[in-house]
């Protein structure tokens, strides 16, 4: 039972101190965008800044730009931008490739660090693509995969215990119930049991501050194009722990990764640093949306992010409450990312008429109503607005309506 | 010896049924380029094309446009769009990934179709990626890796007779040297050896007519940034033949891959056709600038292009005869692609003095001048201007200027 109004909102909106990132988006007016863990809103600097990379750069200067303007070293220096979104020391990140491959080369090169070991260790529930990629990975190493549920403690820490297992792989927020990992107590217990971590932050970077280093993680692979708003399908991100960067060897040796590529050696030699996990050349045109995402991203207090983060998803639960639907993120916040998904048999009906109403959010088969938080362009005022709106659609059965069958979405 | 003249040239112009397409491309006024072999000109529709990729259906309909402007199916509709520039059924291409992994999963798939056999086959003088990706496979597939001189006829059929070649990996045009292999020939050879081919298209596709169906390829791959324009590090394609896709499996099993990816299902199915090759997201903004550049490439009759770009190099290759450079691109213009390399120790200086004076070649290591020849934005007075310029580069000595000594140079 809540009591706050909307105008209790506003007035948390005016002493917002995040407020004025509002202004560096841009949202068609009217709408209550709560889909940015699935693709972000356009950062208000990214046309000029992609227009002005196409036309000055690719149009005027040509192939003078992979040195002028930077294109050659774009995948390390949106890396160490990346970097302290995800509390990694800068030449532990680059950028490059999607998160599919990058899996794919963290997973291999986690195994090749552990090679007595035969098991890829993941979780049931986990989006689709990693657990793909692990089935591909286990096939193609010759390892076994198993999969646990990670939120329950006594398996976790059982499966761990087996003594085979070489690597683990989790998401650090589950896409579907918003679940946030302890990413800490996890690894910590995966080295005890001699297991590497690799952690899928598709969910986390940019939505809750990440701490690889002080968590003492290994690797890590990330989406720029949820939370951190570079764009449909924008180049992902690997992090390789400082202390694997002599040894750890991913498999798709292109030539980008090479330690000396301008010498066109005959033979692959390992670039320093997080660099040898990248493999040839990247979109430069999308990288130029990262960019400018993450000059705002540069100016953001993860601390302060956190915490509207909690305030609005709380806000949002408490706004729901009575709507009749089964919450599925946990209630404790720091058992939660910056998600709210709740529970209905007729889930995907309601998103669309929920979309219909101009508020955004998603579905999850078979049953999850899913509302992304993204703090740098959401207002208290637009979380009672979705709220009330998603109480209104449950209540007048408004969902019922055949437009709204079920037809296919997408991450 | 040649007596042309720039007004034969301009009178070539006159009559070339290509010159229309000049002004579809964007180039700097007063610059001949002679780079589209690394980084190939921005289309004209290209800045208007991204712009509302990124400010109408990103920034306007958001995740909305993963069905409403067709991102998911990108991969294949411009897959489809480059399949009849390289001989292939629209469902034998696909668009995603870069090449080096692209490649990667080319290698692996042919392997394992070849499984009773050990060795991999490339060529001695590939480019970088190539051949570290070869290297790459070999470990993870615990095959072997064995070069060849493919230009060599008796060298190529003595390594393929040894019988326990899988899969041989060729460049259909060498990047360096520019000279174009026999496809139909080759391919043919390989399969009755019982071996496998994987062609790399990166230096042909646009460059010449590529017939992979009715030479009986079974992979390859190519890049889209140098002969068909799409920007900086756009993504590749994959060529799969018919023939294998029910039974073609790459190893990076990512979502977009899946014969289902919609039911979210907990166990990888690979998708039908050259689908199957995909992995993951595919950056929608890069492939705005493709999708530009396709439509154009749908009004090419590639006869035509490959009649003027052998009449291109034909010309400069008469007109640079003089200048006292060793010609490494071959003479018969069946083994030529469109490009013409010349050899000199002082290459380096040379093409940085040419590019002083307008014309833009490139260096590759340790001792070639690199000039390629896009006959869609290309004129032959363009050519003449380039010829004289070089000639006169090489006979005053202007490259003797220490600001053009040595530094790194991109493909």
């Amino acid at each position: 039972m809540t009591s706050t109004t909307r105008a209790d909102c506003v007035r948390r909106d005016e002493k917002d101190p995040l407020a004025g990132f509002r202004s560096e988006f841009l949202l068609p007016e009217g709408l209550v965008y709560l889909d940015g863990n699935s693709l972000g809103a356009l950062p208000a600097a990214a046309p000029g800044r992609i227009a002005k990379t196409v036309e000055r750069e690719w149009g005027e200067r040509l192939v003078a730009s992979w040195n002028e303007a930077g294109w050659w070293d774009k995948p390390r220096t949106l890396g160490a931008q990346v970097a302290p979104l995800v509390g990694a020391a800068p030449h532990e990140v680059v950028v490059g490739d999607g998160t599919s491959a990058n899996l794919f080369k963290a997973l291999v090169a986690a195994l090749r660090l552990n090679p007595e070991r035969p098991v890829v260790l993941g979780e049931s529930g986990n989006f689709p693509t990693d657990l793909y990629v692990t089935e591909g990975v286990a096939e193609i190493m010759g390892a076994v995969e198993r999969r646990v549920d990670p939120d329950n403690p006594a398996a976790l820490s059982g499966a761990l215990a087996a003594g085979d297992i070489a690597v683990l792989l989790l998401s650090h927020v589950d896409y579907r119930t918003g679940t946030l990992r302890d990413m800490a107590r996890i690894t910590r217990l995966a080295h005890t049991n001699g297991a590497l971590v690799v952690w899928d932050l598709c969910h986390s970077a940019g939505a809750v501050p990440v701490e690889l280093a002080a968590c003492g993680a290994d690797f890590a692979v990330g989406c720029t194009y949820k939370y951190l708003n570079a764009g449909p399908g924008a180049p992902s991100f690997s992090f390789v722990a400082e202390r694997h960067h002599a040894v750890a060897r991913q498999p798709i040796t292109g030539w980008h990764g090479h330690a000396r590529p301008f010498d066109f050696s005959a033979e692959y030699a390992p670039a320093e640093g997080a660099s040898r996990f990248l493999s040839g050349s990247q979109p430069v045109v999308a990288a130029a949306a990262l960019e400018a995402s993450l000059e705002v991203w540069q100016r953001v207090d993860l601390g302060l992010l956190r915490k509207k983060s909690l305030a609005l998803t709380e806000l949002f639960i408490e706004l729901t409450e009575t709507a009749g639907l089964e919450l599925v993120t946990p209630r404790e916040p720091e058992r939660r990312g910056s998600q709210v998904s709740l529970r209905h048999p007729e889930g995907y009906a309601m998103v669309q008429a929920l979309i219909e109403r101009g508020v955004v959010g998603d579905f999850r088969a078979p049953d999850v109503l899913r509302f992304g938080f993204a703090p740098l362009y959401l207002s208290y005022a637009d979380v009672f607005d979705a709220a009330a709106a998603l109480v209104e659609v449950v209540r007048s059965g408004e969902w019922h309506d055949p437009r709204f069958a079920v037809s296919r979405t997408v991450t």
